[in-house]
């Protein structure tokens, strides 16, 4: 069941690492009577980037929701270059579900939704295909067609953009959606599109990576969920598992592991997002616990 | 190899739960000039209690070492009604390993410290049996065997203590160390004896848990180290582990999986252990990463 | 997709070890033709029993379908005083569904179901609660709704039995039922009932389960899926499978990863005993790969 | 400590799936009153391939050992087309190690070794630097110090396996040895040199592949343990495993993890061909339960 909670702010931020973030940054809300119910940081001892989330109830705090933005803006985030967003808990993260033709994800995700897990919108589904509208109508979900071919990809895709705006969407989840995103779309949702793919160690490029993992006889398969770049498969990592398989395994037994951990991995991966808990820097990923 | 660090002081604090804390204890570290190089908190909601890790270079820090753990307390700890320690990573924990007759576990933590994964001394080694001076011999560290009866338990454990206390050592590992430690031991080092045992999903008691596992047909087998209560092998956990096992799996398999078990789990918290990161409220552990 | 194959018939059979089984029985397909496409076999060595699984295709078996088991049970199974059991994969198992109040096992149950991963059939779905016929209704399953209580119970069940039996069901699977299975209903399928419930490493007894997990600390969940006996949660384990979690989970954490954790294991369970992959003997399962 | 068992025969084969072959196995060793203790086979459904290791006790057995290759070749693996080797339990394995610098994987091996847990010899420890020699003095094994530059390779590799024959070496373990093996001594010890290295989901290609997962914030690191074969760390793979990572982990400790995999896969890997428990056909290996 969904959980009573107070309102709250969620601030994600990341700057040059210097001295005294945490203390100034803390120190703000307290003064101004929010109540600090989560706080984690890290510091990239590398790149020198200080990271961290915090979270607070709004019950007793001074500043207006509207107006937090731009105080802690002018007050704080200048001063050390910071890069940051504010969410409130009761603004919920809006969904669009993008699936093609195979629905183990999409039911994973969709039970998880109607069970109330997550504090989140799914107001559309977009396919490319026909098959799965009878899923989306077991969940009373609107189910968008939209056929595409090379012709009219970019005009149908300009189509789903602007559904998407009109439904305020502000993340979408490649549920085993097999099209490739456009950077259109990618730059209109930067770090805010999640895909799923089967991963394998080592890894095995082309067009049947399960039968080539086969032939290798591999021990292990995974599967990555990651923020869509424009580069195919090679943006930010936000969640990673793998199961283990034998030379009993037919090719029929790995696809179908896979399936399980596809589902599993884009619905833990679609929960950290929703829960604003990620923060990407450069093509890395910092997934607060 | 060992790493060239800095010294740094490291700070593991909990109190109740109240605004301000971080603020005040990051304002404390950046007003005398530490450099915070990891800083990690949780808070328990259920308990209402706040836990802190702090680790910082002392390089330009200008409250001298043998004063930071009176300025803390008087500045701060007070105030917050603070549980605390302070630690410096230039003063090398100091750990005694205790062994019976097993040698699995010893190798591992033997081989870590001989390549200076981890920055401790181990000066001895006890047992209430002689088999193993040959291996403590390979690491030339002396090994003092104190024969164990109903009869001289208590004298035994008498000298084995004054041998810690004249080595300085800060904490024990019992690696599979199959003497129950007396109560005087405990008060002396609380929560600082470290233990390895197996562990079963679901438990088996009694003499034989292999027996009975293998007997029940388990599927999965682990292995649980924990700081030794008065309560047998009910103190806090710091690391769990599993491993998968299936009908094919001989009794002897499963104790040979369990041994791997032990010797990385028990290594792992070990590790931990030495680098400060585990806090002990109630009876759980917080670990930090 | 359903995965079109030749019908073939699976045979199970465990007995005292003797010299020589495997060439009989191998023989005995051979000389009838009969093409073995999978043979696997386990020696418990300490029960000195034999147990094995062999699959064959019929397409050009001389026996009749309808004549295999009195042929085999009167030229071998005597001789070697075997306990076996002959499938064929053209008649499908039918399983009864048990749900109470939690959908999430229900879910990923049905999602297979629907997608046609298994060779199953489900006719029915019995509850003690009327909430998931909404669930059933997306499935068009039919749902039985049975409230019971101490006075009603015996002839309540007594109505379920009789209905499973009106549906020819095979087995049925308790996905997170919350109600006792009486002896009744035990005995009249042994080993066909399959139970999903968590477990901790160390295990904890008593109503709140997480809540001691929680309290203890404990750094790993897991999940246990079962054949139902006469004493509670303790029948042959058929499945099992754990998650890592730390001191930052929440009890609300625990619940739910325990959940995904309940419906992986319990499908993957369920999956064994479709394929008729599992045998039992004494309390112990024997799960061919 | 050594198990005590009396004196058994393994044989492994593969050959062209044909009816019957189990049967005519089994019936060979049953009627020459072989007592059949470990039966284990898998056929390859795609490329139509029988595997097949069975073990059985002498003590009774009717075809003297110095016969037995000859007797189950002409009765039998001729009219197969088998591909087969026939082990003898009191025949142990001699194994030689290969070092370099770093010693977590040496020490586990020969912790293994010298508890007793492993039917093998180790007569021999080779490196291309001196500074293990201490290790190896531990454990009384003779320490070859071979100097390897591009100039005197050929020749000192020469010298190598003149030491592997004059020590009747049967089967090699690359422990972290960090030189290309050579062509030549692949031929000597075709499928029998084992070697170990990190893996990635996804693979990272290049010098520092620790530093590349780093960058992509991977959050699962892996080992691999294979055969050696001419093509780099593309031979037929034995075990695999994994580790969990996240952004607080530094590269240092991805390489701290990585060798606690490394150490742990390659002790189960070389355990396994130690059992004769591996067959390799084309790239893949079956590896037995």
């Amino acid at each position: 069941m969904e959980k009573e909670i107070k309102d709250t702010a969620v601030l994600l931020l990341h700057c040059p690492d210097k001295q005294g973030i945490i203390a100034t940054v803390t120190e703000f809300i307290n003064v101004n009577k929010g109540n600090i119910i989560y706080l984690d940081q890290h510091t990239d001892t590398v790149q020198k980037v200080f990271f961290m989330r915090v979270e607070w109830e709004l019950e007793e705090f001074l500043i207006p929701k509207e107006k937090v933005q731009e105080y802690f803006s002018t007050l704080i985030a200048k001063k050390y270059n910071m890069d940051f967003q504010i969410y409130f808990h009761a603004q919920k993260p809006r969904m669009a579900l993008f699936v093609s033709k195979s629905a183990h994800c999409m039911y994973d995700l969709l039970a998880h939704y109607e069970a109330g897990d997550w504090n989140v919108e799914i107001p559309l589904i977009i396919s490319n295909h026909p098959e799965l509208e009878k899923v989306a109508e077991k969940f009373n979900i609107p189910y968008y067609y939209f056929p595409i071919t090379k012709e009219n990809k970019a005009e149908q895709e300009a189509k789903e953009l602007q559904l998407l705006r009109e439904n305020g969407i502000t993340f979408c989840v490649l549920a085993r959606y097999m099209q490739i995103i456009s950077p259109e779309m990618i730059k209109a949702y930067p770090n805010k599109i999640i895909n799923i793919h089967h991963s394998f160690l080592p890894a095995f490029v082309g067009a049947k990576p399960y039968h080539a993992a086969f032939e290798r006889g591999v021990k292990i398969i995974g599967a990555t969920s990651h923020y869509v770049t424009e580069e195919l498969d090679a943006g930010p990592i936000i969640k990673q598992d793998v199961a283990r398989i034998s030379h009993k395994d037919s090719i029929e037994n790995l696809i179908n592991k896979g399936q399980d951990l596809e589902k599993v991995v884009l619905s833990r991966a679609v929960e950290k997002h929703i829960e604003r808990k990620i923060l990407v820097y450069k093509n890395k990923t910092i997934v607060f616990g």
